[in-house]
C-alpha cells in the first residue's frame, strides 16, 4: 500500500526538508487560550504566558543520516547530541535547564556500547548543568536513531527571535565557521583509506581543530553570556547547523530583509583554510555551505557595535539591508555574488 | 567495533526496558538549582519553581515495534501517537498543552503518506486542545520512526505522582481493560490470512470494538475532568500503556506499598470477552499482560469513594496493602495470585 508505485504521489527526496515542515503543518494553528508564543518556525518554541517563558526544542540523529559509527565515538555522539539541542536554545539567548533523551537502538548494541553514549550525555548535562528529566528507550530494527528534547528559559524581554532584524542591522558570527565540515571530509576520506587498507595507521594530528569541531562541538553559551555582559539583546539570532548561507537566508527570511556579507570578514581557522587547500575545497564552500559549527549567527543593532568591536568571540561579518536587495556576499575582489542555500537537508541524504 | 563478538558484553535483551533505563540514567543527578520538581521515573517530568509548573514527557513510536503499517492506517498512527503522549500528561492529572513531533521516514514513504499521518496528527491535537509547536523531520535508512514530545501543566497540588498511594486507598481504573490487547490479536490473525490468501475479505465487524481499541485510543481527558469535577486528587496515578499487572507494579513500587486486586471488579467489555473465548486466551492474560488500552489506574482516599462510587467512567477494582503483603489479585474462587509484570517490554521485541 505504502511502496511508492503510483506515479502520481511525490518523493519526498523532491522537497526538502523546509518546505515539507512547512506543508505539513500549514493547517495547524495555535490555540489562543494556550501560553504558546511561537511555535514551529525559530529554534526553539516559547511558551510563554507564564511566569518566565519556557523555550523547549527537539532535534532527531539517525545513524548513517547524521553520523557514522564507524569513526565517532559512541561518547562525543552522546555529547554532541547534547550540544545540537542546547545551541537551539541559546540561539533563542535563552539558558537551557532540561534534556529528556529518546533512544531506539538495534540489537547490534551492548549495555556497554549505551554506557558510552551516556557517558557523552552525562558530561554534557553536567559542564552545561542541565538535567536529563526522562525519555523514552526502544528497540529498533536497524541503527541507532536519538530524539532529544531540550528546554529552556529566558527573561522575556531577552529572547532574540529570528524575524527581528532590521535594515542597518550588523550580522554578527560566534567563533570561526566551516571547520566542522573540513573536520568531517578528513574523516571521510580516512574512511575510504581505511577500506582498502585497513592496517593504514593515518595521522590525524594535522587536523585535530577540524576533527574535533566536527565530533565534539560545544555550544555557545560563552557567547549568551558575553551577550548579558555588553547588555546586547541581539535583534536576531540563529544557531549554524546547516551552513552559514542557509541560515543566514532563514534568518532575512523570517525577518523580511535582505543582507551583505563579506568574505574578507568571515572568520575562519588557519587550519581549516590549510586543509581547504589539501582538499581542493574553496574556504567559501566549507564557509558557507558546511554545516554543524554550531556557532551563532545574529544581527546587532549599529549603536552597539562599539561593544562588541573589539570581542574575540564574535566578529562582524556584514549588514542587514532592504528585503528588494537581496542576499549576497561581497568577494574580496569586491564582486557580489547571490547566496545560495546549499545547507545541510536531512531529506537529501 | 560494535558487533557484538566480545562475550563480555551484554547484550540488551538480556536486560528489559526500565532496569536499562534506571541503570544508564542512576549517575545522573537533578542540579538543585534548576526548576526540576521531577525528572525520570514518572509519566511526566514535573518543572515547578515555575507559576504554575510545567509537565514534560516523551515517547517513541518505531514501525515494526510498536506498529505494524500493514494493518495500520497512517491516519490513525499519527491520531494514536499523540493519543500515547497525551495519556501520559492525563497520568499526573495535568492539562497537555503542546506537542513537538519528530519523524524520520525511509525513501518508501511518499509526501502523501506524510500528509494522511499529519492529518491524524492534526486531528488529535484539534480534539484535545493542544497546539503543535515545532519537531524536526529527517529521512532514515528503514521505516519510521515517530518522537513525540508533549507538554502540559497543571495547579502543583493537583498533581499524582506514582509515589503517593498509601495503605488502604482504593485502586480504580478507568473505562475497560484488555481490548486493545484483542483488537491486536484479530488484526495479528487477519494478516496471517492475508499472507496465505490475499483475496481473503475478512469480516471484522464482530471486533469493531477491539480493533477501535488499538487502532484509535482515546486520552482519558473526560475522566481527569470528572476528578476535578468530583473533587478528587488521586493520590498516585499511571496510565496503562504496558498493561494492567505491569502499571500496577510500577505504581506499588513507587508508593513502597502492596495491593489486592479482585478479579470479579476488573471491567472488561462483552466483545472483548467474546473474543477472549474465540481465540483461547484467557481474559485475565489480556487484562493483566496486554498492553495499550490507556486507561488511567490510580488511587483515592476511601474517603473519596461515595463520589465515584457509581460513575460508570471508572471502576474500583482493590485496594492497597503493606509493601510486604506483595502485589496479589484474587480469583473469583478466592485464590491469591502474585501479580507478574510481563507488560510490554520495548527491548525484548
Amino acid at each position: 500500500m505504502l511502496e511508492n508505485k503510483n506515479t502520481s504521489l511525490t518523493p519526498l527526496s523532491t522537497i526538502g526538508e523546509f518546505p515539507l515542515i512547512k506543508h505539513l503543518t500549514k493547517k495547524f494553528s495555535l490555540d489562543p487560550s494556550l501560553d504558546t508564543e511561537c511555535g514551529i518556525g525559530d529554534d526553539s518554541a516559547v511558551l510563554s504566558k507564564r511566569e518566565h517563558p519556557t523555550l523547549v526544542s527537539s532535534d532527531l540523529l539517525i545513524e548513517n543520516i547524521h553520523f557514522d559509527l564507524s569513526y565517532v565515538p559512541l561518547k562525543h555522539l552522546g555529547y554532541k547530541a547534547i550540544m545540537v539541542n542546547l545551541s537551539d536554545i541559546f540561539a533563542m539567548n535563552g539558558t537551557p535547564t532540561q534534556v529528556l533523551v529518546n533512544i531506539a537502538v538495534s540489537n547490534r548494541f551492548t549495555l556497554e556500547a549505551l554506557e558510552e553514549l551516556y557517558e557523552g550525555i552525562a558530561l554534557a548535562c553536567k559542564r552545561y548543568k542541565v538535567d536529563l528529566i526522562g525519555g523514552d528507550t526502544s528497540s529498533a530494527t536497524k541503527g541507532l536513531t536519538l530524539s532529544i528534547t531540550v528546554l529552556g528559559t529566558a527573561k522575556k524581554e531577552n529572547i532574540a527571535y529570528r524575524k527581528g532584524a532590521k535594515k542597518n542591522d550588523l550580522l554578527v558570527v560566534s567563533g570561526d565557521i566551516g571547520a566542522a565540515y573540513m573536520g568531517l571530509q578528513v574523516l571521510e576520506r580516512e574512511k575510504e583509506v581505511f577500506k582498502v587498507n585497513p592496517k593504514s595507521q593515518p595521522d590525524l594530528s594535522p587536523y585535530t581543530y577540524c576533527i574535533e569541531r566536527q565530533l565534539k562541538p560545544e555550544a555557545r553559551k560563552d557567547v549568551i553570556d558575553l551577550l548579558e555582559k555588553l547588555k546586547i539583546v541581539p535583534t536576531s539570532m540563529i544557531d549554524i547547523s546547516d551552513g552559514l548561507s542557509s541560515e543566514c537566508i532563514h534568518l532575512c527570511k523570517s525577518s523580511k530583509v535582505g543582507c551583505r556579507l563579506y568574505e574578507e570578514k568571515i572568520p575562519m581557522d588557519p587550519e581549516m583554510l590549510r586543509t581547504c587547500d589539501e582538499l581542493s575545497i574553496p574556504n567559501m564552500t566549507a564557509a558557507f555551505q558546511g554545516g554543524e559549527d554550531y556557532e551563532l549567527l545574529f544581527t546587532i543593532n549599529p549603536s552597539d557595535y562599539e561593544k562588541i568591536k573589539d570581542n574575540p568571540l564574535v566578529s562582524v561579518i556584514g549588514h542587514i539591508t532592504d528585503e528588494n536587495e537581496g542576499y549576497y556576499w561581497v568577494t574580496g575582489l569586491g564582486q557580489s555574488i547571490e547566496l545560495e542555500a546549499q545547507g545541510w537537508d536531512a531529506l537529501k541524504k
